[in-house]
C-alpha cells in the first residue's frame, strides 16, 4: 500500500509500467491513462468480455457484484478491468494474445489496406455470428416484461444494436430455466440471418473463444481456414483433394453421374461434405479445440460446388442457358446442411454470379477490392474452371474459360497443394545447371504447387529446355532431361538437392496441361476485353488468384503468355481470393452485403459459343504466344 | 355458333344470362359485361387461379398454351376465365361457391363493421399463409436468372408484393425439379413469418383449397374453428374439454404439477396438442377434408396455456412478479411444434400481455374493435380465469380476476359446451310454472351453457326461486325445488319439456360457484375503474366475451350484478371472441401487426394485493349486489 492511503501504485504487466491510481477509479481507467492498450467493444458495459486482465497480489472492488476480491501469489484472479475498481496496490496482467486486427490469410497475400479498413476495421464488423455476455435487468413488479422480450432488449443494448430477433424453439424452451439458473446473465450466440438476427444459443457465461470456419470448396481442391472471431487472425488452415473427383474431374462430368444415378445429389453433397468435416477435425485437432467451439461457417464455391454443398441438384448448370438452382441461398444451420460444427453455427453461402461464374469469384472480387475501385481491373482466377473479371466499382463483366485444374495440380504427377515443402518459387541456370528452389516455410521440397509451376515453366522456356511450343528438347545437355519408359520429363530438382527426398519432374504431358489451362485464361481475358472495346493499357490491376502458393513473380506468369504484358507493378498476386472472401463474410456483415451487391451487379458473358475465343486459344497455345509482338518484355 | 361467324353466344349457368362476344374476347371481360361475377385477385394475370370457370360444349382458346380447347356434354372443362377467349359459342359455368367476404364466427355475434372493414375488407388482407399460383418466365440466354431468383421475382409480381422471402433448404431441393416438371408454372404455400415471407411448400399447379385452423385454447375448454382463407368463411367448428384438466383445474396447480414432475412441461405439452389435435381431425373429417390441408394455424389461449402449447416451461408465471417465459412468439412450423396439420403450416400464437392477461385477451381486444375507437370501452372476458380491460385506441389497461371456469361449466353437473342443444335462453314463468327455453340450432336441450347459466340465474331470482344470496327456497311452490340425497337443487327443465330427455337442473352448489365467478368480475371491472378515475358512466361500451352460447339477454347479465346497470345499447355480447381474435389473426396480416401492438399497449394492474378488491367481492356476492343502489334498472 502507498503511504496516501487514496492513492494505490498500479502495475501493468508484462510491459511493467507502474502508475498511480485514487481509490475507486476504474482499471480500465487507470490503463488508458498509462497508455497500456486494453481492447474494449461495449464502452466499459462489462458486457462484451474483451477487457479481461489477470489480477496478481492486491486486493479490488468487483462493481457488479459489490464485494472486494483478492489475488495471491499462486492464486490469481480474471477480472474485467471495466468492472473492478481501485482499493490498493495492484500488479495486472494483461494477457499478450494478439489483440492486433489485420486477417492474415495463412496461404495468401495479405488484403489490400483498403479492403482491410473497410470491411474489418469498420466498428462494428458483425461477424455471421458471436457470442454477446448479456446481464438482464431483474425482473420486478414494476418490469415485468417476458424472459424472451427482455433477453431482445438486453441484446439490443448491449451487442447487436436494434434489431429483429427470432430464436428456435429448442433453445426459447431453455431460456426461462437458463435465465434463473444465471442470475439473469448468459452468453448468446447470435446469428446474422440476413433479414433478421437469429438467437442460436444461450448457455451459462462462459470464457470460451469463438472461433469461426471459412471453406474454399473447389472442384479439385478444398480447403478450410479457422478464424479466430473476436481476434480476426487466423489460426488453422488445412487442405486437400475433394473427394468428389471420383465422380468426374469437373463440374459437368459430376452433374452428369448425379443424374444418372439415384441419390446421385445426395451421394455428392456427402461426399463433399465429409472432405470439409474432414479438413474440420484435422484444422481444430491441430489447435486442441472441439469441431463443437466453431460457431459459424461460411463456403466460397462455384455454382456446382455450391448447389452440391447443400444437395440441390445442379442438373440445369449444364444446360443451355447455364441457370444456377440457387444462386444466393439463405443462411441455413450447420445440422440442417450437414456440417459438423456446433450444431446451430449459421452456414453462409458466396452468392453465384451464373452458372459458370459462382461463388469463389464473387469473394475473390471482394478481396481484392476491385468492385469499390474506380480504376478498372482484371481478376484471373486460376482455380479448375478459370474465370475472368474485368470491372470497377460501376460495372463488372466475366467470363469461364474453361482452363481446366492443371495449376491446382489435378494430371500433374510431382504436384502438391500449397503445403509445407510445396516448390512455389523455381529458377534454372543453364550455365551451372542448377536450380534454385524456394519452398513454403522453407522446407524440403516435397512436391510443386501452381506457383512453382509457372516459374519452372518461365524458366525451362527462357533456358531453351522446352521450346516455345512446350516441347522438352531431348538434346538439351543436361541429364535433367530424360526418357523414361512412358514419356520424356524434366528434372527440376534432383534427389537431394535441397534437401529433396526424391526427383521432382514435369513430364511433357505436365507441361502441355499448364499450357493449355494459360492459354484458355489468356484468351478468355483477351476476348473479354476486346468485347468491352478494351486493351490491356485500360487496365490499371491485373490479380491473379489461386490457390497455389504464398508467393509469384508474377513476371514469370506473363513470360509463359498466362498474363497480359503490362507493367509489373500493376500485377499483383493474390493468391487464394476465394478462401480471403469467404473469411471476410465470415467477419463482416459489411463483406457479406457487398458479396449480394457484386453477385448481382455482375455481368456473365458466354464466350464458349465465340468462334474468336477458339481461335485465340489456339493462337495462345505458345510461350508466350504466337503474336510475340504483343510480349514486348519477353522479346527484350 | 351464331350466323355472324365473328360473333358467339356466351351463355353463364347458373344464372342463366346469355350476351354475344366477340372471337378473341376473354372470357373474364364477357362476364363483366354480362354482369356476372367472377372473382379475381391478379388483375387478369393469370396467376390467383380464383376466376376459374367449368366450360361446358364448346370450344375456346387457352391463351397460355396457345391452343384451342373444347368441352362437351359429360366432359367439363376447367379453365380460367381470364387466360381463356372467344373462339365459338359456349356455355360457361361459373362455381357458386359462397363469394361473399365476411367472417362468419359459428358460435359468436358477427364482428363489428369497423372490425370487418379494417382487418378483412382491406386489399390484401394476407392470410397467415396463402397459396400462390406463379408462373414463372422461361429461362433463356438474356434471362438466366437462378431459379430461386426467378422465383422470388414471380412471388413479389404476381403474389406476395416486394420482400424479402426465405424458403427451407428441404424445399428448396425440389425446386430445380419442380420447375422443369411443370412448365416453370407451380402453386407455393407463402407463409407470413413476420420479419419476411417464407416459401413454406412447392408443389405441381392443382385446385386445391387453403384451409387454416383458429384454435382458443382455454384452460378448461378448447375450440378448433377451420376457416376457409380464401373465402373467408368459417367450414367447421369443434370444442371439448382441455385434457390438461387431469393436472388440475387452473393454470396454478398445472403449472405446479409440471415443476414437481420430470418432463411435466412436455407432458402438459403433449396433452394440450392431443386436445387440439383430436378437434382438428374431427373439425376437418366432418367436411371430407384431410388435415395436411390446413396450411396455418393461430393459437389464442392464455399466457400458461400459450407456453405449454410451444413446450415451453411456464414456471415464473406462478411466482412474482409472475413473468411470461414468453410474450410473443416467433412464428414455428406446425411441425416444429407438434400440431398434427400440413407440417410445413406457420402457426401463429397470439402474444400475451402479462402472466395472468394472455393472447386471449389481446386476440379479444383486437376483435371488439375496443382498441381502434376514441371511445372508452370494457371487456370482459369470461374464461377460467376471468379478465377485464378498460381502454380506448390511446391507453389500454386490464386486469386479471380469478373468476373461476364455472361458466365455462367446469363444476356444474348438467353444463354443456356451446354446442347443438345447449340452453342458451332461459325464462322461468311462476304464474305458469313452465320454462321458455332456447338451445343452438332449436335442438332438444341437452344441457346448459354459459349464457343459458346468465338467464337462468336472473330469472330464478326475479322469480324468487332463490333469494339475492343465491339461496334455494324450499318454500318455493313448485316441484322444480328439490332436496335429493346430495343436495338442494332447482330443475331449470323438466324431462319432456322442449324435448328434453332427462331434467336439466341447478344445484345449490352450482350457484354458488356462479355467483362467485360473477362477483369476481364485477369487482375487478369495479376497482380498474375507480383506479383509473373512471365511472361506469364514462364506459360508453361493454363487451361481454366467452365461449358460452350464441345468444344471451345482456340485461339478464347486469340483472345479476355481472355488468354494471348501463343503457342496455351499450352492453354487447360478443361470444368467444379469443376464438374471432385468432380467426382474424390467420386471416389479415394487419390484424396480427395489431394483435402485436395491443399486447405492447395493454398495461397489467395486479388487482389480488389490493384489499379494496377483496372487500368488493365480497360487497359482490350477491344478486346483484350488496349495494342496490347500483342497479336501479333491477329494482326497478
Amino acid at each position: 500500500m502507498a503511504d496516501d492511503s487514496s492513492q494505490a501504485i498500479i502495475t501493468f504487466e508484462p510491459d511493467g509500467k507502474a502508475i498511480t491510481a485514487a481509490q475507486g477509479e476504474r482499471l480500465l481507467d487507470v490503463a488508458t491513462r498509462a497508455d497500456v492498450a486494453i481492447p474494449s467493444e461495449c464502452g466499459g458495459q462489462g458486457t462484451c468480455g474483451r477487457c479481461e486482465v489477470i489480477l496478481h497480489d492486491g486486493v479490488a472492488w468487483d462493481v457488479q457484484a459489490e464485494e472486494q476480491v483478492a489475488a495471491g501469489p499462486g492464486t490469481p484472479l480474471r477480472v474485467l478491468a471495466c468492472q473492478t475498481t481501485v482499493v490498493g496496490d495492484l500488479r495486472v496482467e494483461v494477457p499478450t494474445a494478439p489483440r492486433r486486427r489485420g486477417l492474415v490469410v495463412l496461404t495468401a497475400a495479405p488484403l489490400p489496406d483498403r479492403v482491410q479498413q473497410t470491411f474489418l476495421e469498420a466498428e462494428p464488423p458483425a461477424a455471421l455470428a458471436r457470442r454477446c455476455r448479456v446481464s438482464l435487468s431483474l425482473p420486478s413488479k414494476t418490469d415485468s416484461l417476458p424472459d424472451l422480450s427482455r433477453l431482445a432488449r438486453a441484446l439490443e443494448a448491449s451487442c447487436a444494436g436494434p434489431a429483429r430477433f427470432d430464436i428456435s424453439l429448442p433453445v426459447l424452451r431453455k431460456l426461462p430455466g437458463l435465465l434463473r439458473a444465471n442470475d439473469f446473465s448468459l452468453d448468446v450466440t447470435v446469428a446474422d440471418a440476413g433479414t433478421h438476427h437469429h438467437i442460436a444459443e444461450l448457455g451459462p457465461p462462459s470464457q470460451g473463444g469463438t472461433v469461426g470456419a471459412a471453406v474454399d470448396l473447389g472442384t479439385s481442391t478444398v480447403v478450410v481456414y479457422l478464424i479466430d472471431l473476436h481476434e480476426q487472425t487466423g489460426i488453422a488452415i488445412e487442405a486437400s483433394h475433394n473427394a468428389q473427383r471420383r465422380y468426374g474431374d469437373d463440374v459437368i462430368s459430376r452433374i452428369a453421374w448425379a443424374e444418372e444415378h439415384p441419390q446421385g445429389t445426395a451421394t455428392l453433397q456427402q461426399v463433399a461434405l465429409d472432405t470439409i468435416n474432414g479438413l474440420i477435425e484435422r484444422a481444430a485437432a491441430s489447435q486442441g479445440m472441439q469441431t463443437s467451439d466453431i460457431i459459424a461457417v461460411t463456403c466460397a464455391g462455384n455454382t456446382t460446388m455450391m448447389n452440391y454443398f447443400l444437395g440441390i441438384p445442379a442438373g440445369p448448370v449444364r444446360k443451355t442457358p447455364h441457370v444456377p438452382p440457387a444462386g444466393a441461398a439463405p443462411v441455413y444451420s450447420a445440422q440442417t446442411i450437414g456440417v459438423e460444427v456446433a450444431p446451430y453455427a449459421p452456414v453462409y453461402v458466396s452468392p453465384a454470379i451464373a452458372g459458370f461464374v459462382g461463388g469463389d469469384i464473387s469473394a475473390g472480387i471482394l478481396a481484392t477490392g476491385m468492385a469499390m475501385s474506380e480504376e478498372t481491373s482484371v481478376l484471373v482466377d486460376l482455380g479448375t474452371n478459370g474465370e475472368v473479371v474485368v470491372g470497377n466499382r460501376d460495372w463488372m463483366v466475366c467470363a469461364s474459360c474453361s482452363a481446366g485444374p492443371a495449376f491446382e495440380g489435378v494430371g500433374i504427377r510431382d504436384a502438391t497443394f500449397a503445403v509445407r515443402g510445396a516448390v512455389q518459387g523455381y529458377d534454372y541456370d543453364a550455365q551451372t545447371d542448377t536450380a534454385t528452389v524456394a519452398t513454403i516455410e522453407d522446407a524440403p521440397p516435397v512436391g510443386i504447387c501452381g506457383s512453382g509451376m509457372i516459374e519452372a515453366l518461365a524458366s525451362l522456356v527462357e533456358n531453351e529446355v522446352i521450346d516455345r511450343a512446350g516441347q522438352i528438347q531431348m538434346d538439351f545437355p543436361s541429364d535433367r532431361v530424360r526418357e523414361t519408359d512412358e514419356e520424356t520429363e524434366v528434372v527440376l530438382i534432383r534427389q537431394g538437392e535441397a534437401g529433396a527426398e526424391r526427383d521432382i519432374c514435369l513430364r511433357q504431358p505436365d507441361i502441355e496441361n499448364l499450357i493449355r489451362s494459360k492459354a484458355a485464361v489468356y484468351a478468355g481475358l483477351s476476348i473479354l476485353l476486346r468485347n468491352l472495346g478494351l486493351t490491356t493499357d485500360d487496365v490499371q490491376h491485373i490479380y491473379l488468384a489461386g490457390g497455389f502458393g504464398n508467393s509469384l513473380k508474377v513476371e514469370r506468369a506473363v513470360a509463359i503468355g498466362m498474363l497480359p504484358d503490362l507493367p509489373l507493378e500493376r500485377i499483383h498476386f493474390v493468391g487464394n481470393s476465394s478462401l480471403a472472401g469467404a473469411s471476410l463474410a465470415l467477419l463482416s456483415r459489411r463483406a457479406r452485403d457487398e458479396l449480394v451487391r457484386i453477385a448481382e451487379a455482375t455481368t456473365y458473358q458466354e464466350l464458349a459459343v465465340e468462334a474468336a475465343f477458339a481461335d485465340e486459344f489456339i493462337a495462345s497455345m505458345f510461350l508466350p504466344h504466337t503474336d510475340i509482338s504483343r510480349f514486348p518484355s519477353v522479346v527484350a
